[in-house]
């Protein structure tokens, strides 16, 4: 069976995977880069953005390993693109003419819209609840993993559904003060889970949770 | 000048630093001994509790350093017993004849009471502000440093009036999903502070936050 993985959830230490206030000028609101740029500092991100990689570090490790094995992603709305989005048919999400996920994407909203093409990566608009979403993905996937891309309430109602075997999380020293996190309502989750932490040079400490064997 | 430290605050990884629904049977409520078993397990606890202290690991390097150059200990009203211990005129705190911190003690009270001194330890019960408490655990300590002891209402008290040099926080990979925080309202704090991390086998991350100099 494949996997259903989250992989570089950023979360501070008040436990907000975002800030507030996001915008079009703003996609991480007032949180800005304090809980990514360990991440656009990996070879990974920047490979992606078409910038000189450097060297490969251990943040990189664990920031490289989102798109190994897997076929296709599931995202919320609020990744897609700012408040309002839907109101404009002309968005076509953050990412430009070429999309760094080059498979299938799930975007899960209450108003879909036709499937839209951008250079490997399709999006296809469902609204329908975690576990058809993940039916429907693991289809395109053929056979390969799901990444359930974020943001912190779409994890959430995936961890809720018990849909998670792989989760990876970045703890980062800020603290946001207010936000979204992952973490509600699962009092107790880490029971599930096996878990390894490891902090890097970064100051980020990386925390995987593996899903026990279901019986 | 002593410096006013922080040590051994264990913090979900949703920002938790207690759980709810503390009593005299439960004194961790629903948090149980999640958040404190790592510091249980040190040699550091359990040479205080009497009990033959093993081995010490990379943990009790952090949790040993709690008493070591502390004169004085502030903490809050809520450390010093279960809900409603001000209307109980016996009580005494959790920890018997000889509490474990051999220094007086500021608890900080609405209600305060005479002095108790039990073993090594007295108790000075105080109604005032953070910095008039520092104040007098100051003169209390001799020249030497404060330790703010917790709980998460009072170091964050601490931490919003910036009279914090040092803190010491355990990430522990657990989810309460509900609790008190000790950052609430405390947005952008790491930018006062140089941190570091580390993890150890236990699975612990121990940030150190070390405040930058003042200008």
């Amino acid at each position: 069976m494949s996997l259903v993985r989250v992989h570089n959830l950023a979360v501070s230490l008040d436990g907000f995977a975002t800030g507030v206030d996001q915008s079009l000028e703003s996609p991480f609101g007032h949180a800005g880069m304090r809980l990514m740029q360990w991440f656009h500092d990996t070879a990974t991100f920047r490979r992606n953005m078409g910038e000189d990689p450097g060297e490969p570090t251990p943040d990189d490790a664990f920031a490289a390993r989102w798109d190994q094995g897997v076929g296709a992603e599931i995202m919320g709305a609020g990744k897609f693109g700012p408040p309002g989005w839907e109101d404009d048919a002309s968005w076509q999400g953050w990412w430009g003419e070429e999309p760094p996920f080059h498979s299938p994407v799930v975007v899960l909203t209450h108003r879909p819209r036709p499937a839209l093409t951008l250079g490997g990566t399709t999006f296809h608009f469902l609204d329908t609840l975690p576990r058809d979403a993940l039916e429907a993905a693991r289809t395109m996937a053929d056979g390969l993993d799901v990444r359930v891309g974020g943001g912190p309430t779409t994890v959430r109602a995936f961890l809720a559904a018990d849909l998670v075997d792989l989760l990876h999380v970045a703890v980062v020293p800020v603290v946001l003060g207010r936000g979204t996190s992952p973490w509600t309502g699962l009092d107790g989750i880490e029971d599930r889970f096996v878990s390894e932490s490891v902090t890097t040079p970064s100051g980020v400490t990386h925390v995987t949770f593996t899903r026990r064997p279901r019986d």
